[in-house]
């Protein structure tokens, strides 16, 4: 609950407009010992991929620099001696006089030897899950890099309907080249199209191995991830020799570890003419106008909070991070009240995640007996509308649902100069031999990420405590 | 039902994006007796209003032109040698070799001899019902007319709330200054405020009366135009000194007579980003993408045709005027099916009002028994998921439900100069001392047109047969 | 010159936001005497059409209407009895006991009967000059029309850069189908190219002979459709048997008797945002901020003054038609010195062919010799700065020229559907055997219009009485 | 010159798209004999600054936490332990195995104990210099920062018009209220107004001192931050008790040490349609289509460069940071050349100060005998068409300057979020009691910095070899 009463701001409180409630939930995922065990199985890979590189020998044509492999992208700093890359502090917060271990991600960017011979290169991009403005971004960038920047002389096949197309025979792949991506930017989704599910990992190795698929570039959210990390093993294990490429795409922003995830400001920039919407209708309709904004976000309120702090408009914002409190001095409805009282209207944004707790008591059952979740939305409609009554007054509340207008939009000019670094760096990446990595923006630096530890922690949400 | 499959268009059909199947309810309405009976009730009015203006004396320092009562604003074309103003021809399609009687409206602008002494004059501005595009422009537009081209040295003010407020001591008029409106024309909604019903006639006449306002700007719909000419006649009745304008305003379009009401594109426009999202997600979300946008429009489809046609991108349109039909060679879903079919994927409107005559079939009740009307959105979602399940396939449809955000937009520049356009006139018309009209864009041209005839025949419906 | 100060305004000038000094030029370009001229050539035309038409033969498979050419486009009232197609009447303004002849235009839309064989049909699109949103709409619906509406089985022929591309081999035509063209209309421009010039009668008719095209679509301006009306009259000469339809394009809406072009509204949307930008700085520079915006217009302002009353934000607007005043108790400078004492600031838009009475005293001879003419922008900078100078202070003028900004937008949802209705009832015109003739909108009715008549009064002005 | 051409661009370029020759000319100003001496001056102030604080007592009501003066915001690592604030690594690139010295900047955020008792508390707050977009937002959330998390209790003074409006009797400050800023984040520009120049010491503190500030806001660029400065030395000479805090305001992000600055990305944003424009008339308008656009940026290209790696659709970006090259293998002609002749046209961006170099060579003298500088733009359109001439071909070059049109536009929801923790932060600041800072994001951490650190090294140029 984010809501600013002038009344009610201590000064203990001071920067309650991003301050929330610590939520336990959060962390108990990250519990040490299932950090511990990744750590173990990333060891492992590390040296069951050192043996499948002797094995098949290296390619010819460019200098090698092998250091390909999983478990060197995250390094303490007293390890940093042990290799030749430059890298990015992870954490940059310090207190005076207190030393502190300090972890690092690896730097994106070109590297002068390449792992692959540019003449032999093949790759595949897939786009999975659902939409996020910059797709077509990534696979324009990703496809002009291999052809622009390395003139790699073979294929880039588009993998059309997420992870299914790589065996669906309805849903054949595309051949991507730089003329047939030239203008794809300006439109929002994939046109490669995308769907959830249909991971087979015995099928899309098949499709590799049989199309020589050298690289493999996957656009996805953390299931996603998993299912490309899960690739980069199994060709490992077949003696694929074939780098794996996540770039991280998330609606709700809900990827750890990195700045922002792509798409994420402009699906903020679309949510605002929602927020727009609900202002006027709230403040224009007699008596008690409130209206109510329902964002995407089912686990974390990113969207709906920067949207709330992005518009200046909204006096309540609900997200799943804090749970809800109707009544009583802090209380969400008391709170519409006064502003409403004293504006003459009030603002809401919701979180299609928030209030889990509250809904969950008033769960009804449907025609099929399945347990049917009231919306949050549709809930503090008759939530506002029932407090007002109380009071002897009524309310006009008016509820918008924007839904997907706010995923579907093309990228904004930000995030096209951002899909195009992460696009670039994915290139960069794979090229000098490196796999089962994810690449973001880490304290505004282009980084690469081993996917074992981004997935780790992820869906992240937002630090109530953070400023 | 609007659908476009170029198998199933035959020439006789041609113009199908358009056309319609005539619905017999629009004329019922129009029964000869009715409108006998107006013109009857019109007469009196004149009579009443000739005795009232002769009791009260004229207003002296400018000369008058008392040609202000009902009955004058259309005319047969023969009549018009009895009326020195000049008028529009209505029906302005002709046969060849057919004559044919002419209807005509007064046309709107300046005239020479002024009613009202500017120097006398208090006028009141009332918005009403749900909001639309352009009211703060008109209600700018009529302030600034009045105080800049008039020069009027008594008050504007700005009822609030719709008509209750007139009397609610909760929401007192304020006044409306150049200044004050300035910058308002660049906002969504209404600066006043607006509500539904609060129509009380008695104290609205009592406002007036103490008020001594002497000119009443009422901006709504049908039914408040209803109210406008009540208020008119019962100032008459009084022998109060009253001119009575109307601005029609209502985002369906459903007011008749007029090419088109004020706000009407800007929603058509503001409805594009929903249709624009609708395709992205159908285009882009595999298996067989469908994308629903349920746009407003309760007894008439005329947004949800325009906002079709004007996207250029829409497969299927299901408006209240005509019938739909689901299943069977000309069916709605067997269209979808083929489409989606062709070009994977498919883009569907809804106007709200839609399909009622098989939505009544499928209702249930709620809690309390109340009949509970299933949303034609929600419905058709469901029926596309059941017939592609029925083929042996499944269905990804994308809903979409823009609601208020199509209509809280601010008017863009067209309706801009459109709302200045009626504003204008509106205060030209009183000024020249006519009473119980609106104003509107009649074959491209302004005109005066008298409150009984338009709200005769309101809420129009889009005639299938137009082209 | 167009502007508003409360204490200059006379109700003599009501309406003097819409009120333009009227001016002769526009007038002598219509004598009587060339009017004449062209109604006996377009007799010719007509007879040596019939003898062409009784030559060639008719073509099978289809019913014929021939009521081809010209002549027959605009009747007067009496002789409406002659046709039967229905029409519009043009001029509908009445005095009231004033008998008047009027004239009408031929109601477009789809015709019973098929002059053309859709089986035999062969067509080709050409655009000329410069840009305008809702070319690609245009190109589009007609291609569409063809293919879907009429099932045509021969070819549409894209020709590319104007004129030029019937001949220039750099340059070939395209094949347009249904597919190719689907998703043009969101894009701003043309996608067949466009070019000034380029116009070879000979060329262009053995280009059409040796395709054996049937139907030309030209999209262009006035001396476009001159060329149009040239190709069909040689055309009938040869006998080769076409139907020619023209679909007027201006950006500045300076083609006559239509009530706008397409793509005009839509530059005016886009202009707004210019007049924003210089509203913003005009207001936020101190001291003395006037903001200049200069706007396309060659001959006529109506882009001027209507992004002017569109925008609501504009204290002066210069247009062509009206001569400028820069001093004097009506001159601009000193209406823009009382604007910018009263308000703080002060903005101006400018057509770009405003003034030139008073450049054309100013002008000076650049290093080849030739005259060169001051730009009206410029110009009004450098008077306002001597202006506030004179007076004792300084301005800070900011002068903003978004010149091809306005036009090369994509067409927004009302011109999407208008050039749909254009180019849907062009090739409605031209299956029915209309030939010569070019379609707008007339009263708020689709009509089709004889190139010779239309031409003769364009590039038409605004009629600064006009309301 | 920013050019992409697959053929030229050999692997060792191969992050070209961001890569420049490194510009020498920033890096001499940067001088240390020049850094050593600030150092030694901050020192200075901050003796000065301890004796003033205590002669003058501390106020009462509040704890105190005197940590408010000059050198005390940038630390070398191993200080870190002297001072008790949390703070942000500055460098966090590392190379591994090598130890670096750490510069950090002081962590922005609200503070337990407050050098102010609220209830003694007037601010005020002046813009300065050009607009940028977000300067309402933050003169918004500066005001509800100190009404409503600190509950000040005195005046907000608005200094209008820049640093002349402390004095200027035309001009005097208004007072801002939380309710008076309200909606103004929504509108561009600065309600206070804005200019340059007027900086007079002496009558700014005679101003602060006789409405007992004790708390400036500035908002401006460098040249403003150095006069900042100065009052914050002049404040402490005088015993003044007043904070002085910097918002850096640069539409060309030119300010040294932060990622960007605010409006930054909404200017980059409104730049687009500017380059679409210019594709469409390029793509269009044949032959040899060449859109220009010409964008601000006088001695760095962070505009230019970041609206074209936005757009995506961008062939040539001429910046200041590296000298243009016209012709020979790598020079911009024969590159546009080569795009021209294979995708049928180019699109051209250039900062308004690229090209000095070669603008130099070719200037003329005008009637006053005043060196005229050609401008970049119609420079380039020039040679772009005599260069095509000479290959015996014509080219069609379209030039747009949208000017001040991108930056005048509100601020988007991205920098809106980000002017409220620029304002909340630079609040935060000075309550705490800092004082001759100003507020930034550096590694994605809001900040302070000191102002003498910042603008020792500002304007700053882009690298042209980052990545």
């Amino acid at each position: 609950m984010l809501g600013i009463d002038s009344k009610a701001v201590a000064l203990a409180t001071a920067s309650a407009a991003l301050s929330f409630v610590l939520c336990k939930r959060h962390f108990e995922r990250l519990a040490d010992a299932e950090r511990r065990r990744r750590y173990e199985d990333r060891k492992s890979f590390k040296s069951k991929s050192d043996a499948a590189a002797k094995e098949r020998g290296l390619p010819s044509g460019t200098k090698l620099d092998d250091v390909t492999t999983g478990g060197v992208y995250l390094w303490d700093v007293e390890r940093l001696g042990r290799y030749e890359h430059e890298c990015i502090l992870a954490n940059i917060r310090r207190h005076p006089g207190r030393a502190e271990a300090t972890r690092a991600y690896l730097r994106a960017g070109p590297r002068q030897k390449l792992h692959f011979n540019p003449v032999d290169v093949n790759a595949a991009i897939v786009t999975c899950g659902g939409l996020c403005p910059g797709l077509n971004n990534v696979i324009r960038e990703v496809t002009r890099s291999l052809y622009h920047l390395y003139g790699i002389k073979g294929k880039v096949y588009g993998i059309v309907g997420g992870y299914k197309g790589f065996y669906d025979p309805n849903t054949p792949p595309i051949n991507l080249s730089v003329d047939s991506v030239e203008n794809i930017h300006h439109e929002g989704g994939t046109i490669l199209g995308s769907s959830r599910g249909g991971f087979e990992l015995d099928k899309i190795c098949e499709f590799i191995k049989s199309k020589k698929i050298s690289q493999l570039y996957v656009i996805g959210g953390d299931g996603t991830h998993r299912g490309a990390f899960s690739i980069h093993e199994e060709c490992m294990e077949r003696g694929l020799h074939v780098a794996v490429a996540g770039i991280p795409k998330t609606i709700d922003n809900d990827v750890d570890y990195i700045d922002r995830s792509f798409g994420f400001i402009s699906s903020v920039e679309a949510a605002q003419s929602a927020i727009r919407a609900a202002k006027v209708e709230a403040s224009c309709n007699l008596p008690n106008g409130v209206g109510i904004v329902k964002l995407m976000g089912r686990s974390s309120g990113f969207i709906a909070a920067h949207a709330t702090l992005g518009s200046g408009d909204v006096d309540l914002c609900l997200v799943p991070e804090v749970p809800i409190v109707l009544e009583g001095s802090t209380g969400c409805l008391p709170h519409l009240w006064r502003r409403v009282k004293k504006n003459g209207y009030a603002v809401v944004v919701v979180a299609e995640g928030a209030g889990e707790e509250i809904l969950g008591e008033s769960s009804e059952t449907d025609a099929s007996g399945n347990k049917k979740l009231p919306q949050i939305g549709e809930f503090m409609k008759k939530a506002i509308n029932e407090y007002f009554h109380k009071q002897g007054e009524e309310a006009t509340v008016k509820y918008i649902d924007p839904s997907y207008m706010i995923r579907s939009v093309p990228a904004n000019a930000t995030d096209t100069l951002y899909c195009m670094q992460l696009a670039q760096n994915a290139v960069h990446g794979t090229m000098a031999g490196f796999t089962g990595f994810s690449v973001g923006l880490c304290n505004n630096k282009t980084c690469l990420l081993p996917i074992p530890e981004m997935v780790l922690t992820s869906p992240r949400q937002m630090n109530p405590q953070g400023r």
